[in-house]
């Protein structure tokens, strides 16, 4: 038995044994993506809990930054930015559940180079920025256009980098809020969590009837913290099956691989980040996996896992995490 | 010449000289109350730059609390607290410009006792948080009910308190996002700013057509910091006069009294709110009244006035003052 | 009988109806200006509790910045800014005694132009500071000489700011580290609080045998966080009265003036200066003033007052205060 | 040729060929412990460039904490806590310099069960504390003693951790403050690196003529962020060697393992320690890697990673990290 059959998507949704339809999200049923997350955008999709959605996402660029000219300031208007396919109706789902979103596969999309990185002024995190607000002159604007295959992220010259793609962003809809597509929070958001790839099962908590789920923000690679403020953008293909828990309750995005689980906590400082992140794991620790409380926290402070995921939106994200070796009874 | 007809809001405003028309927002007339400022609401009233509105409104409980048995975490559900009145249309308004709102004045209304303050289960400065997410137990949980009237606040038999109301929250209506009342940001929100009482004006920037303005959640008097996380929160009749100043860039709220300019930055953490401020205030003086950037920052260095408006909302918020004395060619 | 008289100084402190001894402590006879806050350094002067000090501090810059073209980075080698005078030991201070510091005046010293302000290269709020570590451009490095009498601090052509004059900097011993003069923390250290001037006591935890008490760092006059980094640094004669208060077990600084009490906290970030600030209030209300410590914190949810002392330093400091006329019984 | 032999180190370092002494520091010949790092202490020994030390920790408790009932609130003195060995003179170190340490190989030492981990009071990343002060009760107080040997840490009957052992704390003297053995800062002092084990060297500036290395705090295996506040604490056999590298003017501490190489930021809030590791790494691939520095921030941001030392300790500590594979031309 696989670890995905063992996982908790399997054991505990509803989908099981139930014959998955597969849909397809492409660009053109997509027709207009969104800049913000929330209950007043109208579905594209309606799927059953178990079905497999092929969703053509489009670069946090919206594909308008085709060559290393054409800089963002000139060629973006804010807050039409990292635009989301969805809302995808998640049969049966009603506040209090959980929708799990298992990434089957992420393979790029349209013709070379696909990949873009870029410096935006006021933005990144060795900058100044719209908060961290001060008077000095912004850094350089500069766009990097890559070449990326399913072998690589081809740098420079001197430099290709594994492909090891991501979804940044991943939601299930607040229940009056619709926030843009920029932040990351309970609903999700703008986590950009390396961790969050193909293999990853991702937790989170419903708010609405029908969850109204969002995806976007595909990424051929990125570093623990996302310290520029940009990944390696592109616009990809990406496989996700989705499943549905009944009476879940919980507060933030967890996520679950072959070998870890962990909790998702997104506020700033960073520090806070880290400590929802962590606070959430030992309440988990101790409601599903039979520890103490306290053994739980002491434990982790000898073989927690923690990975930035950004500390450049306008809230961090930090995930907390086990080795599931150190769960079994 | 009254300070108010040298004020920003007179002088660049186009209401100027026309004859103001009195409109009444009454619990009735406003009907449904928001827990969001976005763009997704029905306008519930059009007023003309230079109207005078006079808005019945709730107080932050939505009148729930009656006694102090009535606990909040009884009687209350998330997110349906802070309720709003609005939006407010105003004619003319378009983004790039800025909706200036003076208030007139905030009198009492309903029966005595109207005031309420009330620790929060995880909610306030010295206790954990839903952010500032620990392993501890909650505070406990008390409510206060206190008399007011124009002449104090009866806080307890030992301590009377200045009746100094003042607006919590006071908004327009950003472009995509639909945001909690909970949340002070660039639109205004719940920025708690003791400085916002009558005698005040606000300058809003406007992101929407109409500018849809929210107005609610008055304090009949609150510390710096609002540090248990509740003023002394009560319904009022506050009545505004509104205007419009047409093509004025600002990114941030601003404020205006007889003796004062301020700029108001929400943020955490609470340094990069009071940074959003100072920069403002610097970029202002520059702007608008003849300093060089640098004599600005440093002479603010000398002379700039900081209040804490709340260290307890999802944003913290920071007015950054300079007395207009010191502004005069 | 004045306050001062009524004072927590004059109530508890040991000096009581003692004839007080006047001593110089002059430029020629501290010699060696410190650097450092801590237990290695040399006693330049032992006192009994009720003597006063007349005071030479020396500017923060040491005197070396003369004219507008001796920028800091090339007279100053750090970390030989902000020098102290002292240690001053106070007979029969020990651990678990607090000593009170009143400032009676605090006068210019030397010839004109006295007062000294720059903007130094990575250090102030709205600047990438050595913490705050960005790949920005360093600001521009500036200085500015002020005339300064007692009347009057002569910014420029346009602007006269008031004397309003206090001590930046005031400490008694850590009990093993040796903290450098930047700094603010528990001993006090480099707090830059406006209300640490003339008519104020300051109470200081003391951590070892003899207090050990350095005082130095006076401004001309200083805005809310000394935005820029520095304020109107001038050398000064600067007169105190010093008096023990036994077995006083306080953490932090504390203050006192006529009309208010006021906690301090220094810390990173800003909302933790702000938390130590309100909860060492909250428990000097209900340990000394009679309050119940929920009444206490929920009532200065309505009433505290809150200066922010700098937000430059290596910590920042924030003071919570509350009027004494609520204090009354 | 191994990769210590082409690492900074033993390219850089003035030990090139000399032939190694070996060194003891026992606990008899230590003595005093320290608990602060700074100038004032006497040295313990003094070695060559390219020596070997072997040396004894004593763990953060100095030994106290025997038993699960010996609460560290009634044990331990602060801030007589985490005892340092040293200071060790390096000849020919000098301002300007940075000391090479090798970590060879950390053994357990004394009688099991010699691990101990430990909730204290106000203390932890999951408590309210000193600094991030609240009206919270604290968390329960709680000792664990851990078996321990190199094979494995036997933390419950459930679990049973890899033995992974770092030294939490090393240090150079700062020139003029003296600094608690709690801190970690530019001077190295309690990071709490997970990456600082056997096998790893630690580059740190000298500020003063010998350099003054302490070393201390040795854990015998610790979780990212060491969340509780305590890691498998216990007493050491560390065996070092040292190096000398002149002339090279760095800030912060770095290190280097076979596959990385890391800039570590020590700091509040935990943004501004990311950002100081990050800023050093870039910083540092533009002066010795021959990249372009807007390159070498981009790339980090596609291919950096972070390790979470500590957000326990008075500043928190972050390592960045690049895999020596991206290094080469």
């Amino acid at each position: 038995m696989s670890w995905l059959e063992k996982s908790i998507m399997r054991q505990r949704g509803v989908a099981q044994g139930r014959q998955a339809v597969t849909h397809e999200l492409t660009e053109a049923k997509q027709g207009n993506y969104h800049y913000t997350i929330g209950p007043y955008s109208q579905p594209v999709l309606s799927v059953k809990p178990g079905d497999r959605i092929i969703v053509e996402t489009r670069d946090a660029f919206e594909g308008k930054v085709k060559t290393e000219q054409d800089l963002p300031s000139k060629v973006l208007t804010m807050p039409f930015v990292n635009p989301q396919n969805g809302p995808i109706m998640i049969e049966g789902a009603e506040p209090g559940d959980v929708v799990a979103v298992y990434i089957e596969s992420i393979a790029p999309r349209g013709p070379n180079p696909r990949g873009t990185c870029a410096m935006i002024p006021e933005f990144g995190a060795l900058s100044a920025t719209m908060f961290t607000s001060l008077l000095t002159q912004p850094l350089p604007e500069i766009v990097r256009k890559i070449d990326v295959d399913e072998k690589g992220v081809y740098w420079s010259k001197r430099v290709t980098l594994p492909y090891k793609p991501h979804i940044g962003t991943l939601s299930c809809s607040p229940l009056l809020d619709s926030i843009n597509t920029l932040t990351p929070d309970t609903h999700g958001g703008n986590m950009d969590l390396p961790d969050m790839g193909p293999g990853s099962i991702t937790y989170l908590p419903v708010c609405t009837d029908g969850a109204r789920v969002f995806i976007g923000d595909a990424h051929a690679c990125q570093g623990d913290g996302e310290v520029c403020g940009t990944a390696v953008e592109f616009q990809s293909t990406t496989t996700i099956q989705v499943d549905l828990i009944k009476n879940w309750a919980i507060t933030w995005p967890r996520l679950e691989t072959e070998h870890m689980i962990m909790a998702i906590g997104s506020a700033r400082p960073l520090e806070d980040a880290t400590r929802i992140a962590y606070k959430d794991l030992v309440l988990w620790m101790e409601a599903e996996f039979g520890f103490d409380r306290w053994d739980a926290y002491m434990m982790l402070s000898q073989c927690g896992k923690v990975r930035l995921g950004n500390f450049v939106d306008p809230k961090y994200t930090v995930g907390a995490g086990i080795l599931k070796t150190y769960l079994k009874d």
